[in-house]
């Protein structure tokens, strides 16, 4: 792993490992400032005119992928979806020839879900003019979703505590507590959040069935929780999963109920919180299971002001991989 | 129910049913002006620049969903599709969460087409800020369409009776025979109809095997027809309908030979039907089953002039139901 | 089969057959001024703003779709995808009422692929006033990978020779050999090169297992080569070709390992070659069957020269269709 650059600007953005305090502060700030574009009537800029985003999906995602493709028109772009389910990877293309066609048909950015680790970094490798974002690879990292959950989280915890949220360059999440709870082992979304919170300063908590623990976790820089109850009474912050069923947690908990029983956020648990905790989940969420539905709707839980942000979040990292060009805040034409 | 109102602007479009005759001639009135930009060589006006309007299908229907479609691009709006059928929906994401994700992420209008009948209700009233517009539910309503079908009637009605088409708030079709024939029974198209051509002052009379009339036809204010040849001498507008044998109207009729024997628009039957008379289907029509191919191939079937006054009709509904801002009839700049 | 025609302006493009070698030129010369737009910082002219372009697709085929899709989006069109898997045609509508319906919307040009020979024609003959492209219909032709091809090796050729690419009228291809390999029976991909390709001047030599040629190849105006090898060492441009095992080419082979045993571009037949000889590939690659990965790789390989290319020249396609009304050039306002 090479060392943590500061800034994404022309960059591909492929983990938040690749990224220092400095280089998510600026994604960040970015945010901030086309949060305040997406709140226009017209809610467009022309930073992106001329440019063509594609999105090249190996695993279905419409919300991710809805996300991308309306921060992209935000920004003026042309977007390009390739559903891989009806495309030449049937016909036997490999996953470069797919990704050289992609980027000869014009493409400047090539956004990649992929059910393999590493696969972005490997079509960044091969692309020779495009950026490359990563939308999900695997296990590994999901990073667009982890910078929208601390955007998310410094707005509302900025909000609460009435400080400003634009950042300084000092650790915004100094002393927060973070508790990240369930299906950890196979959620990229937790990788990501866990590099990104502890970039920020913030201390990291995991809980988890033991079985649903990634066998490397000691190596985090986490702590791991030995009781649920009391790590929810301590955090500033819980960050709840989706039980990943279709990678192969199903195997792993003797029951959706079981896991419930020991490891969901019901309402008794909800109310050991501090007043002031915020539930974050990345959605979409599965209520009964990892989630009350009472604890989903009530308002600390920031599940729909994610989703808000993440078109935000998306818009600065589009603009940043393709080099910040001027014309950022200039109304649309 | 509550009371019809006269007028969408502002409001959800969720059913015929909540609107008056005032309020139904009122979408047909704007439609008139929006078919006027239809015909322009560049069909465009800037009236929902910035909006974003999503398309939220449970169940397939290519034709109603590019319809809206492209009634929101000659608008300007945005529009994004959430294909259901590869989506969080599938990891277990209730209604209630898909809906308030789609408007977070920024939609103005969300178009629902569902299984259920009242779903699009349901979702309005989970929705803090964006529109809802019911594009076919269960076997409830399917309100777009039938405004179109009204529309396209009312226009040749008007053209071969050298009447203006202009409304003048007066019913413009009373004392019309209207015959709707066919799967009454599993049709929301039915349904709409009959409310549509109804408030507009016009009679209507249904005609169906038994086991394809619905139970409370009766409280409909409609005829039934006891003998399809009779009624079809009697008609202005004959209204067919597809068999939905996906909707399991296939258990309720012997055979499609049968249904065609007894209640389809052959040659044979067709000309019985006045010189005047119209014949529309809402489309996809299978030729041969409810209607003969050269029937629907005469110059008095309207089918292709309802797909094409449709997206006319779905511009006006899309510039009601988000205010009626003004620059309607404005060019593109 | 009418005689060949100047011009593609105003006209469906059904075959490469119905081009003369002045209207193959037309749309080369075309393509040119469009891949000068194609390489601004703003790739888009305003010459089809207010056209709807309606893709109707009944193969899968994410490649061409979407470059036809960047095409007219270059051009400013309006697009509109019809997924026929979930569409109407499942419900029982005929392909003559579901090209109407594309019609009715709006559509001013159809760009239709389908497993028949033919069915585009017959769309053609159906619609009133909209445009109709063939984007490859069962064996019989796929004119804008012909097009492209020659367009792709036009320019290479050129450059490689000094010589100015801008045509004029001369054949180009006077005396060029042009080798096509692999599963010719199947492959509309060859009968639109073998009709371009000579329309250009060029010789045309067919290799393929017996099986996998057609039977009435010695009708096509071309030689069939009685040795791979040999007609390897003489070929100017060796145009490889897709297994359609999708179509059935899997019968006619006894295995891809024997396919590429006897009629594969490994390494060892690559370095037959002159050095100055093209390959092309229509894409998607099989590496390792039809094409070695070195070979596919190698600096005369035009793989992903093609696919850029693709979209000048099916700009030129929709802007020759639609009339070629003036502002060809004109940059973006």
């Amino acid at each position: 792993m090479s060392a943590a650059v500061d800034t994404l600007l022309g960059a591909d953005l492929l983990s938040v490992a690749q990224l220092s305090r400095a280089g998510i502060v600026e994604v960040l700030e970015a945010a901030e400032a086309f949060a305040e574009v997406s709140r226009r009537s017209v809610p467009r800029v022309p930073t992106l005119r001329g440019k063509l985003v594609a999105t090249l999906f190996f695993e279905e995602s419409t919300r991710t992928r809805m996300s991308f493709e309306t921060a992209a028109k935000r920004l003026s772009a042309d977007v390009a979806s390739l559903a891989v389910g009806s495309s030449s990877v049937k016909k036997g293309e490999s996953l470069r020839d797919t990704a050289l066609t992609v980027e000869a048909l014009g493409a400047d950015v090539v956004i990649v879900r992929h059910h393999d680790s590493g696969a972005p970094a490997r079509v960044a490798g091969w692309l020779r003019d495009a950026r490359v974002i990563n939308a999900g690879d695997g296990w590994h990292e999901h990073p667009s979703q982890a910078l929208l959950d601390c955007f998310t989280v410094r707005e509302a915890w900025c909000a609460a505590r009435g400080a400003a949220s634009e950042g300084t360059g000092a650790a915004p999440f100094d002393g927060l507590e973070v508790l990240i709870v369930g299906d950890i082992r196979h959620s990229r979304v937790a990788r990501s959040e866990v590099l990104c919170y502890r970039a920020l300063g913030a201390n990291v908590t995991l809980c988890a069935p033991a079985t649903l623990l990634p066998r490397d976790a000691g190596d985090w820089g986490v702590e791991i929780a030995g009781d649920f109850e009391d790590a929810l009474r301590r955090a500033d912050v819980v960050s709840l999963l989706r039980l990943q069923t279709e990678r192969g947690s199903g195997a792993f908990v003797p029951s959706l109920e079981e896991f419930t029983a020991t490891h969901g956020l019901t309402e008794r648990r909800a109310a050991l919180l501090k007043p002031t905790a915020l539930v974050t989940h990345p959605g979409p969420m599965v209520r009964g299971v990892e989630i009350a539905s009472a604890v989903a709707d009530a308002h600390n839980a920031l599940v729909t002001r994610q989703v808000t942000n993440g078109v935000a979040v998306r818009m600065a990292i589009l603009y940043l991989v393709l080099g910040g060009e001027p014309g950022l805040l200039e109304a649309a034409s």
